[in-house]
């Protein structure tokens, strides 16, 4: 600490002195917790000093990036500071939430469960036995899939709002993906043999997504890319319905469609008397070995992601609340049922389990094109125009991806449709980063702020300062262009300035809040930008370098050749500073 | 502007009435460029209007983003106010760069360039060989590129430094992409046909990039994945000539090694002959039907873009000018032996084939080990083990990237190696956008500045606020994540002041001055946060929005409920008018 205290106070250097004292202070006790940082800077004039943040070990910096990645919700947080015995007890909760509001159901809770509950198995059934006929299966097994998980998940799951059943989109895509390779018609048992497999896969997929704490893949899918995708999906199962509600059956005898009520009338014959209630399980329909495997598990990954993402917006997006969305439209039915807990679930499960057991036979004369229809009605909603106007409003990359995975689906593949949609909304976030903004700041009169020029019209240029606020971190893939770009401003600035007669450009200030990372090939920008302006004879300054920034630019030497007035804390400062500087100079 | 001036002047409500009629103002008169921001706002004590940008076209907005992506270095800004007889002469200059040297060409000048020019012919010569054996071409050939396009970039080239000839790099990769498929040995005249159409493709790829304004592309390899890349293919290249080195050719019978002293004999006996010093045209030994087609040009983009990427990093990055890096050896060769003009490269041509007509027969005796060691001399430079460190010094995730391509390109294959590096160089990027840093921020006592409470040791808390900076922009890909941890942020900051017994928690301030971009699902999440906040009756406040994203806000309505007490131009004032307008509450 000796020489910050017993320093040089002449005026010329007290920025040099101030900054560079405070790197090597920093530096020489890394570990000191209680650096005074006030009691060093209070003696210069107004300057506040710039320093290094606190010393982070690569282990601590790792650890914390781990945990950023895999526990941003903290799930731990309720375990925090309490007895053995509490945290027991809120593990067990943690894994059943059913114990957490089992003790204290009652009957008023009872009376709107019940009600929910049999007003969406009135649309599950249907909707079962419609969905079943896109994924080209029999209609029992769409019931079944509307009574065994909503039992699992009134144990298991946790939002009361949630509608368990299956997805329209990822019933299509199962459907489509593995008619393209064994035909539902004509290998029916192998056709569902792969359908269970690859429902099994998308099973261990999703569950391993949870345990591996994998959920933020599925941020990948942004809505804009999923409008666009429900959308073709809609359009292309609407087109296969068509035939079967304008009753051209006869028309279409090579397309093999599915009788669907022969075979609702076959399934009941066959597994429609269940002994004591209870289906005969299928682990032996399971199919592991051979040239398909690779297709189910394809196909149960895909699935898996699309009916998670369609699930994961239901519980998030405000839409959901506002709006009735098709595609949420189980979910927006219980939550206007009046669904107060799970328990809605069961009720459901429970009518299903009736249907299946009693009511069938009332299916029996359902006519196809009622079938069509209600799959017509299901998917139509997830054609959201609306949706995709308010993207062409505000943000016409987002219109882009979306028009690029909706004629994915529609014209290429569903799974191409999902490829594109991925990749456009990565391409989105790589623009970004490759060609960043730079904005030119004014000081805004009487004040010590700085804002954009073009923004604020009542920001002005300070004379022989160049301030360019950096808006994006420094990478590789912006890295060139930043250098060529901050070279760009100043030869325009130079000519402005020519043309206008004004005091001639001194100085340029790199406002740098907004460069909150850098990379290797940033720090080597930095520093051939340091020394292109140094051979124009300009002074570059750097304000309000984020912590880590400023440790790599410290750690690579780099900020060195930035001590001597080159380092300071807001743009006012620096440009109080610099000016007060050249006055002293010739 | 009536409302505004009219305004009611009342204590409790001047930030709302400042900020939204402001908003109406500009959205009244989008096209009124002399808004006079100052004159409205001065009224109010000291708050400062935040105000919405000028209002620029989706057109304007398209046009922007299309030149700074394809033209960032503004390339036509020396035509700029120019007469046209001023500009057909730049026009000229540009295309054919040796117009602008070769008028002021002296005698001086050429003495340095004819030593330069003779100096690098010595390395060219051997090299030339060196590398057409790592293509597995005859030693003849690797001469002519070291004859032929040193004359052509004499004119149309631009920097002096530059020594052209072929790449080791490249020259491997086309050797092995090849070789795997086509054997150099059984089937000589299809690799040589190959070999030909793979460098026309190279040659097409580079100058389509160029004349469509691609060259991005190449920012995508970063220098750290670059490190990698080269240090593995060094190894290759070197394990493959020890054989040569050692001289144990018969150990190596079945891997075909070509003698390479028997290929520059035969070559001299076939092609040697130059009638009057042009050898014949090689357009009909090009191979544009058949199977390998596709191989070919796989081959030429790949070699295209290493043989760009590796002479601009000659150009740019710093390395050159101070250390001599081994892949850049013959560049460096020609800066250091003082080269002035383009016209070192006529010489070093001008040698070349004088060693081609006349010099052939002394490199008879070059035995195998020589261009074995030549070989290896040259690429054991590659292996930068001192950049390896510093990578692994400052950036961890750069040597990550680092060692993915090395390892890449060592066991599995160049191609790979090289797909690895750009991925894991692109997977970085997403990485840092979809975990963004959010911050804590506190006041540095005496000022009305707010920096990390974590960096400036000295800035503290302000009781009754979270002030919170964003550090990225708002995605689809980071939306979900940022909405928990601010919600986690909110937790945790209202245990901390419970168990310090400090007032509660009135207001949220998020500082958006890094959020320099926001996409609909960005959108969605901040007005889903205001209502959390409006849950658990906080304030959130919004400071400093950039222009864009301010827009999109504004355009989405979302800016609507942040009109009360919501939009502010600095954190400092935030805190101010919100604290004095709490003191006239109960």
């Amino acid at each position: 600490m000796g020489t910050s205290l017993n320093r040089v106070e002449e005026e010329d250097y007290s920025s040099y002195t101030n900054s560079s004292d405070f790197i090597s202070i920093s530096l020489e006790d890394n570990n000191n917790t209680t650096k005074t940082a006030t009691s060093t800077s209070k003696s210069s004039s107004e300057l506040h000093p710039v320093c290094l943040p606190p010393h982070v070990t690569t282990w601590q910096k790792l650890n914390h990036r781990l945990r950023e990645i895999f526990f941003p919700d903290d799930p731990l947080h309720i375990f925090k500071d309490q007895s053995w015995r509490r945290k027991l007890v809120l593990a067990f909760q943690y894994v059943f939430p059913i114990l957490r509001w089992a003790p204290h159901y009652s009957l008023s809770l009872f009376r709107s469960d019940l009600i929910a509950g049999l007003t969406i198995a009135s649309l599950a059934i249907p909707q079962g036995i419609s969905y079943a006929k896109l994924a080209n299966l029999q209609p029992i097994i769409g019931l079944y899939s509307s009574f065994v998980p909503p039992i699992v998940y009134s144990v298991l799951g946790s939002s009361r709002h949630i509608g368990i059943g299956p997805v329209s989109v990822a019933s299509l895509v199962m459907g489509t993906m593995l008619d393209g390779e064994v035909s539902h018609s004509n290998k029916k048992d192998l056709y569902l043999e792969l359908a269970f497999t690859s429902t099994l896969f998308a099973g261990l997929f999703q569950a391993s997504l949870g345990i591996f704490r994998l959920g933020f893949i599925i941020d990948f899918l942004s809505k804009a890319t999923l409008i666009g995708f429900m959308a073709g999906a809609a359009v292309i199962v609407s087109l296969q319905q068509l035939k079967g509600l304008l009753g051209i059956t006869h028309f279409t005898s090579d397309m093999e469609l599915i009788p669907v009520l022969e075979s609702v009338f076959n399934s009941i014959k066959e597994i429609g008397h269940l002994p004591k209630g209870v289906n005969p399980t299928s682990e032996n329909k399971l199919y592991f070995h051979g040239p398909h495997l690779q297709l189910a598990i394809k196909t149960g990954i895909i699935t898996g992601i699309l009916s998670l993402t369609v699930s994961s917006l239901t519980l998030i997006l405000k839409s959901f609340l506002t709006i009735v969305h098709g595609s949420f439209s189980r979910s927006a039915v219980n939550y206007n049922a009046g669904a107060k807990t799970i328990f809605s679930n069961i009720v459901m499960a429970a009518t299903v389990l009736v249907t299946l057991l009693f009511l069938m036979p009332l299916f029996h004369y359902t006519p196809d094109f009622v079938l069509a229809a209600i799959i017509i009605t299901a998917v139509v909603g997830l054609v959201d125009y609306k949706a995709a106007l308010r993207l062409w409003k505000l943000d016409k990359l987002d219109f882009v991806a979306c028009c690029c995975s909706f004629f994915g689906v529609l014209f290429i593949s569903v799974q191409i449709g999902l490829a594109i949609a991925v990749g456009v909304s990565v391409f989105k976030i790589i623009l970004h980063v490759t060609r960043p903004n730079t904005v030119v700041l004014g000081n805004i009169p009487g004040t010590q702020i700085f804002r954009s020029l073009n923004h604020y019209e009542n920001a002005t240029r300070v004379p022989s300062f160049l301030i360019l606020s950096i808006e994006s971190p420094i990478f590789f893939a912006n890295s060139l262009y930043l250098q060529e770009r901050i070279s760009r401003w100043v030869r325009g600035e130079e000519n402005r300035i020519r043309e206008n007669n004004e005091s001639a450009l001194k100085c340029v200030i790199l406002d740098m809040t907004a460069v909150t990372a850098i990379d290797t090939s940033g720090i080597d920008a930095i520093s051939e930008l340091k020394k292109n302006m140094d051979k124009r004879s300009l002074q570059l300054a750097l304000v309000n370098l984020v912590g880590t920034v400023m440790e790599k630019l410290h750690q690579s030497k780099t900020l060195d050749s930035f001590r001597s007035k080159g380092l300071y804390l807001t743009v006012g400062e620096a440009v109080d500073d610099l000016s007060s500087s050249w006055k002293h100079w010739p």
